[in-house]
């Protein structure tokens, strides 16, 4: 017995999300059913991150035991002929037995994109957040500050989570503007339920004036998630980077 | 009786191109549909640029007669409203009525989008041609330029056409490289059948060593749409801008 790590890009449009579910298709119901199939062994994969019904991700991770005899860097290729366009692996490889993603320090990398014109464009609809009101964009740069560094994240945590503790770090936190798309990118150790997004959500609020920058501040310290603004739409929101610290992986 | 001119934006990945066609859904057929629905009166638009069945745009340019008593710079908002998330305008505004988009000067731009990687990448499936080959970009670079200037193109146009002059004016023809995406950009006072797809075909038998950049030369003086490469894939395509000269539009 083996265990193989994938590294596994999608399209969250069509899907609930990562996480098996009782109805409807999700990115992790989609790899079991195409591993099971390929490898004619009931195959379960074990994800990273638990991304959001239309969530995207261009190097979301997940590992599974098999005993097969197909190389583990050639499963990638094997896979990716079952799997829909809307889901690829963008490589496999063997692991220690001991690995489990959601166990060991690690370092991911999100991007909200905002398109802001005055009407919305078909070839960004899918991976960005369309929106015509005006956004000062200097002060949303601004206000992205204030999330560097370690605080307590519960105001920026969806009501729904379980979480006991909400303290997160974040290494990184920066809004540009390329064109009519305003990207948010933000980096850290770990994030709560909904975080980014309501991230998102709250930075609009200041690059809309509802908000002051500085008021960031005082919404980490409300701790209390009714104090941010509302939790951006799922399409804007992708996972842009993985990273496994503090290992050889 | 007045001439509206809308600038038209649209994902071609579900449509059969622009052009009403027996069979399928095409641009033409949604914009006159939901026309006719919104101005109560049987519309029917004149297309700028007949693009072919995948191909996409952000700036096509249609106009259509009509009594509308709707002010022409709302017309926009009120047709987005009715059309679908692939199919957006982009503005709207009265012309001379004489106007016809298609007999009169004008600048075209399009990008060939190729991404290229080893394994395909689901958020950029729709819009660029995914190919695991490697580019040599440089070359596809000084291929590129020999399409600058005036030539007959008729290697360069699919044996389907009707064209009589496959003479045509290229401004500008250039190959870059943006991460995994490689881009070919052209601009031209017009172009014939499949152009664009068929010069991107034969810059990727360049870039991939096949063909080198001088037979670009020798193809054009070939007169033989053989010569060339093969028309590549329709999802690669963007028109991404549309300018008319020596008018006021």
């Amino acid at each position: 017995m083996k265990r193989i790590m994938l590294t596994v890009a999608y399209d969250g449009t069509n899907y609930h999300g990562w996480q098996r579910q009782p109805n409807g298709e999700t990115i992790e119901s989609v790899l079991n059913r195409c591993l099971s199939e390929l490898l004619q062994e009931e195959t379960e994969v074990i994800g990273a991150s638990r991304t959001d019904s239309g969530v995207h991700a261009l190097c979301n991770v997940a590992v599974f035991d098999t005993n097969t005899n197909i190389p583990p860097d050639k499963l990638a290729y094997a896979l990716n002929a079952r799997l829909p366009a809307d889901i690829k692996i963008q490589g496999s490889k063997e692991v220690d037995t001991a690995f489990h993603p959601r166990h060991c320090d690690s370092r991911k990398t999100y991007e909200y994109r905002i398109y802001h014109a005055e009407f919305p464009m078909p070839t960004e609809r899918l991976y960005a957040h369309f929106s015509y009101t005006h956004y000062d964009v200097e002060r949303m740069k601004e206000a992205a500050r204030y999330f560097v560094g370690t605080h307590d994240f519960k105001s920026f945590c969806s009501t729904d989570s379980q979480a006991e503790n909400t303290v997160r770090q974040m290494e990184r936190a920066e809004v540009e503007k390329n064109g009519n798309l305003i990207v948010f990118r933000v980096a850290g150790r770990g994030f709560l339920y909904n975080m980014v997004r309501i991230m998102a959500g709250t930075l609009m609020e200041v690059g809309r004036g509802n908000l002051e920058p500085e008021d960031v501040k005082r919404i980490l310290e409300a701790k209390n998630r009714s104090a941010a603004g509302p939790t951006a739409p799922a399409c804007g929101l992708t996972l842009m980077k993985y990273e496994f610290l503090n290992t050889n992986i």
